[in-house]
């Protein structure tokens, strides 16, 4: 190969940050990689503002079939994210032998398999460094660090936007409401931030980890997922008083055969790495058979790292093109053969320990009932603070930590719970990780 | 190829858990790999200590040639460390065409250029992931994860020992003495400690580093290297004091032009990510030109972390060797052309602020004479504490910040103070970071 020549679909925040790495990186990349990477052609529908960075207009085009069927393409780049028709994008790249570079995660989620299934019929290569913690090198851990190694679990702080209003409310003491709209003005979240504050891209990222993880399909919807929307200043607070953090955390445990897989604001111990990560950082906290507990912490999104994240991918690919090899590395870790579904255990059998807040009239025998209700249902109490502050609705908070006690059991007292007169809204739970290591 | 043979040189700690791996998980590594990794010879001067793994007594031999010679070996793992015959047993493997992987950062920072040009002329790969942080991808994340990256910068908690020793140190107020020794019991620290309590196996790992996130040659007598025996529990209370931890560093920024490198026990602050690192844990913080700011965290050391390190790297050279590929990745990062060596900027001209313990007599004057030699040589103090405590020498610990001074302003200061009647020792010095992020 004289050159390799890429195609990039979609000009938006990361395509900029690639391009300008592209372009100020052209000298370095060629020395790393011996022959110059060249890109041939944008595919965008904005084809007209500035992105304040300098392409040749003839470099652009509106219509993406200029780069999927353009025979001097060898690398495509799909940036466009979402399902349709970022799909149909690629499916035709990999029909006409081009290889994918892509940080979408949330169609890897969806259809990785099928994708990949597709790639190696085709003999193609499929890299997506980016779709996961950004700018950090996780997919490349998991796939090649840990290659001999077998990971028994992760805990990933893994959505930036999330991340910031989380730390920010416990910086600030604000409400989840302020702290989102401040997060809009400055641009860590959209302006429909469902995907971000209700932990679905989590979930898609932590569906990507353990089909790589175990080498299994992932069917995401039976991984129970919950955002931080409901999460409050309270909340926060009394978790800092008994030395926790809250966290959106993925998490899951197990093996090929079954794993705990989960999204949901999670209480951390202040002890733990994972707790002073911060602002829009992201962490993948794994563990694994024989090298143990390993973190990797960096900048999960933004033009440049994520940028980053995908020129290493074209490097990459491009190497092998240089060498004339492919699928150097299987795309799921356990080789290409077609894709056993792991199973994932349902969220009303897993053991954990639970943060309560009830929100409860002030009167004599209130702890009475709610206790009594706990014990029924097997949930055995391991701290209880009652505070003094009454609230505008005439209503107590009462916090509660249990002993690790069964979900269905919690669930089936949360409804009894829901009948007492004495509480005044819905009881807020909070899983607790006290074991991440 | 049909199957991957490797000779495995060295059958000590590491070399033992490289052997628990590659039988417990034959059957994955074949699943990933498509052929087996077959271990046919293990040579060790020692062939019949038992190491809790059974092997065939026909696999053992003492004499190295036995696997640098034979022609069904493809790849030989070097475990033995140190400069020779490591050196050598390398160099005559190269010479016949087989692939290495070592985790000797002795070897690889006193003679790593010419072991490397040496196999780019053969045409066979070096891999050596296991010689920085043990189980930590760090090769990979420099080689691969930053591979369209600048880096400019990185600190790094490298030696589990002396992090053990510190840590302790810390938690329990104790004497770097008496820690020693309790490190040695438990099998953390040699018999003699001085490799990783002088800072010397940092300094290597440092070396290694520099040269792959540069693409330069190091001469590592060039940096300047100070360990830990010299830290007392004081230094680190009163670190303690002011929101700071005592790490032992490997420190590097710069270009490829001249970097500031150094190895020093460091005091760093509280909210940092590194000031948490504890026990014998090992982290790189790193900060690269797009990426920012990143933490690879884990098991610096260790028969099964470094083992697992190990055994990635042997699925590597495999996966080109099924692929029937060599160099897929330039041993350097800039290529394999003649290296050019880096310039370390000499200590003396660092800019950096200084923590200083004096001990000083208790008597009126003391610290006006200190703060006249120090302002004399354009020292500015920050914060000086002065502890009541009078010492069996009837001397009183002086503490001081300084702001940021350049270190030949310091030593020529610290030897006008030595001639000074008033101070019982010499003056007790540990460089601080306060921005590395």
């Amino acid at each position: 190969m004289k050159k390799i020549s890429i195609g990039l679909i979609g000009f938006g925040t990361v395509g900029t940050g690639v391009v300008k790495i592209l372009k100020k990186n052209t000298g370095v990349l060629r020395h790393r990689l011996g022959v110059p990477i060249v890109l041939r052609t944008i595919a965008d529908l904005d084809i007209h503002s500035h992105r304040g960075v300098a392409v040749k207009q003839d470099m652009l085009t509106r219509t993406a079939a200029n780069i999927l069927d353009d025979p001097e393409i060898d690398i495509v780049v799909e940036l466009i994210g979402g399902i349709e028709p970022a799909k149909s994008f690629i499916m035709r790249a990999i029909a006409n032998n081009k290889h994918i570079v892509t940080a979408n995660k949330a169609l890897l989620s969806e259809c990785g398999s099928e994708i990949f299934k597709a790639a190696a019929a085709k003999g193609v290569d499929v890299a997506f460094e980016a779709s996961v913690a950004g700018g950090i090198p996780i997919i490349r851990a998991v796939q090649e660090g840990f290659s001999s190694d077998r990971i028994s679990g992760f805990f990933g702080i893994l959505n930036g936007t999330a991340n910031y209003i989380l730390s920010s409310m416990t910086d600030e003491g604000a409400d989840f409401k302020d702290i989102l709209k401040d997060a809009q003005s400055k641009g860590y979240a959209e302006a429909d931030p469902t995907l971000d504050v209700e932990g679905i891209d989590t979930l898609h990222k932590l569906s990507v980890l353990i089909s790589l993880a175990f080498g299994r399909k992932v069917d995401m919807r039976k991984i129970y997922t919950e955002g931080i929307s409901k999460i409050t200043p309270l909340d926060i607070e009394f978790a800092r008083e008994l030395g926790y953090k809250i966290k959106l955390l993925a998490i899951c445990r197990g093996t090929q055969k079954e794993v705990d897989a989960r999204v949901h604001p999670t209480l951390i111990p202040d002890s733990h790495l994972l707790s002073r990560v911060t602002e829009t950082f992201n962490a993948l906290f794994l563990q694994s058979e024989d090298v143990g507990p390993t973190m990797f912490y960096g900048k999960g999104a933004g033009m440049m790292p994520t940028g980053s994240a995908v020129v290493a991918d074209i490097l990459s690919l491009s190497r092998n093109l240089v060498k004339g090899i492919v699928n150097r590395v299987p795309l799921l870790t356990e080789g290409n053969k077609p894709l056993q579904e792991i199973k994932i255990k349902p969220v009303k059998d897993i053991l954990t320990r639970f943060y309560l807040r009830f929100s409860a009239v002030d009167e004599p025998g209130v702890l009475s009932k709610i206790s009594g209700i706990l014990g029924r249902n097997h949930i055995s109490i391991h701290s209880v603070v009652q505070k003094g502050r009454q609230t505008r609705r005439g209503s107590v908070p009462i916090f509660m930590l249990t002993h690790e006690a069964r979900e269905l059991n919690l669930q089936r007292a949360l409804k009894q719970m829901d009948r007492l007169a004495i509480l005044r809204q819905k009881t807020m739970v909070v899983r607790i990780e006290d074991s991440l290591m």
